[in-house]
């Protein structure tokens, strides 16, 4: 009865090398989270089930330094989570101020535009931050109910300043939304005490667990934006109403609402269990302290970093500048082909421009860091051999 | 800094017990499964990762006996593959027919209803299918653009035969989506040659594996229909369009769309593996011995399947009537605590009435079928002695 014959390829394993992960995500994920995921199913409302959610729930809160209830991971990897900030706050006619340094702005306003809201950017160069009063300016000229800002920018190798902004977009009746996927876990972010709305993250960067469960945390004035919306969240999936009951985060039964990703969960419990077994200041300081190695190393061998103000610098993805002659990619695949190592070029404005390190939780260490250096070495100089 | 404490609980490991899950699903994963999920990351473009999509492709044509380009996983579980469904083809005033014998239906209406579509539905007792002539007559009645009909009801446990009805769609100028979560791979479907436009599945099934990337097909009809919208789709996270350019679907480059969740295609391309080695006319014939096995021994037991005619039954998804003077809950729970076996109550309009137990892929299995009798007979038995 079936015409559609067997695909032979699936008749043999998977086989593929192991590598080391030093782009800007997934990093590698420590063995015994991998060992996590392997652990037997459960029925996603089943008691043990829903305690391993009660735990990753806390150690959510303990992530992200807030005593939200509506905490919780979203069943999907980051851009899920972002497309759940959006969906579940942002109405037709909203008027919605991005912060623009690099792609993760624009791709948060092609997702307020599919909701039919009003999208207005506040651009900066790549490699540049926004200080408190370029936002105070905007919020002025704007008038936004809803304001996103990137923490990590990824693309641009940026690290943006979130302290005051919260107050700041306060006073002025707005929320709002931080993108933290790429710093989260690797520099401080104080939710509670820097009002800020919603946060959420990734799995696969400093928590280095796999992609597809993904943090995130509405704050007070956010769901109750969402409890006071005139119309229907378009997701059913993403509806965080739904979702905050299915987590308990609501005082009532949990009702089965979708089955979450189940082994997914177990390794976000073993990755958060890293963290708190860590400690949060102890993970800022080992991703502060890569990050200066890298940068020395990266100044030995005559490279420039592409951020410009050390403050404004992403510890856990640094940008180098390409130097002049030297394709960028020739290094790149160089470091794979000889040392499965992995280093990324740019990404969007920075794009043929930079190369991106990341240093993501366990990979943030200093041998990692040697061999990413081991390796620009190594491909700059072969490329300088071939011109001469 | 961090001011929030180390949550106590995630400094001690996980602990469960492994159990038999003969529910509705999640299914039991073999450990070839499981172990995949272990398998050291990849970058989600790396060209190993890409051929593990292509793999995953092949295999879910294979599955879903079609030859579609636009045959992909979704980065989420089943729910994410129904909203996937419903918001690429579903536009503002569209008229929606939805098939409603169980909950699949009415879940399926909620997410039209969320994108402004006009929900008109037909329904049936739980139980009980559609005959082409019922939808015929909905058909004719409302002339919808769209068909949702679920292959394998798990609250009501019916089958709904496909046969004719994508013809019969056809001529009406309507496209058919079907659920076939509970059904794909337990009994035959065959996606070309009956003419259904979008089929999706879930993970934690028939295909035993951890749910998180659910499989999707989206036929050259569907495909034009999304094409052709005069409105934005709403999900960036779920584009169909941009989704078919990160699975290689579209002829064109792979753009970066979002992070895929590599750990669950790992484990998806293992389960197709699984698939593809037995045959599906194999597990078809696997569920169909192991549905008649379950069958007779309910009989022996006395109890009546809830399900009246036998050509409506899912093999996947067993309906048991609960008889009079038993407490299902408490026959569930003995099976629970004293062997961690899965037997589950009804839902929807079905809770309280039946019990109803999986045949689901890796759990499909003579020695399984035996395990549920006797705990059901057990349970049975020990209430009508306290009866006594």
């Amino acid at each position: 009865m079936a015409v559609i014959p067997v695909p032979e390829r699936l008749l043999h394993p998977m086989e593929f090398p192991r590598k080391l992960l030093m782009g800007p995500g997934p990093a590698n994920a420590p063995p015994r989270v991998l060992a996590a995921g392997a652990l037997p199913l459960l029925g996603h409302l089943h008691p043990e089930f829903v305690q391993i959610m009660d735990d990753c729930k806390s150690g959510i809160q303990y992530a992200f330094q807030t005593e939200n209830p509506v905490t919780l991971a979203i069943s999907g990897t980051g851009h899920a989570a972002m497309e759940a900030a959006c969906c579940n706050l942002v109405e037709a006619g909203d008027v919605v101020l991005v912060l623009c340094a690099g792609i993760w702005g624009h791709r948060f306003a092609d997702m307020v535009d599919r909701h039919d809201g009003v999208v207005k950017k506040l651009n900066k160069p790549a490699g540049e931050t926004f200080s408190l009063s370029d936002i105070e300016q905007g919020l002025r000229a704007h008038n936004p109910k809803l304001l996103f800002v990137t923490h990590g920018e990824s693309s641009s190798t940026t690290l943006q300043s979130l302290e005051g902004i919260g107050k700041l977009c306060h006073k002025f009746g707005c929320l709002v939304v931080v993108d933290s996927v790429a710093a989260l876990g690797g520099v401080p972010l104080l939710q509670d005490a820097w009002e800020l709305d919603v946060v959420y993250t990734g799995g696969q960067k400093v928590l280095s667990c796999p992609p597809g469960a993904s943090p995130i945390s509405f704050g007070p004035a956010a769901m109750k934006k969402v409890k006071s919306r005139k119309t229907k969240i378009r997701s059913f999936y993403l509806d965080i109403n739904e979702l905050a009951n299915y987590w308990g985060c609501d005082g009532q039964p949990r009702r089965y609402h979708h089955t979450g990703p189940i082994s997914n969960i177990y390794t976000l419990r073993e990755a958060l269990s890293i963290l708190a077994e860590e400690t949060l200041a102890k993970c800022w300081e080992r991703h502060a302290k890569c990050a200066a190695l890298l940068h020395d190393g990266l100044r030995q061998l005559g490279l420039e970093l592409f951020v410009k103000n050390p403050e404004c610098r992403l510890p856990t993805v640094t940008g180098i500048v390409v130097p002049p002659g030297v394709d960028w990619k020739k290094v790149a695949d160089n470091a794979m082909a000889k040392y499965r190592v992995e280093i990324s070029g740019g990404l969007g404005a920075t794009a043929g421009k930079i190369w991106r390190v990341g240093l993501l939780g366990y990979n943030a260490e200093p041998e990692n860091v040697k061999s990413v250096l081991s390796a620009l070495k190594e491909g700059i100089t072969l490329q300088k051999k071939s011109h001469l």
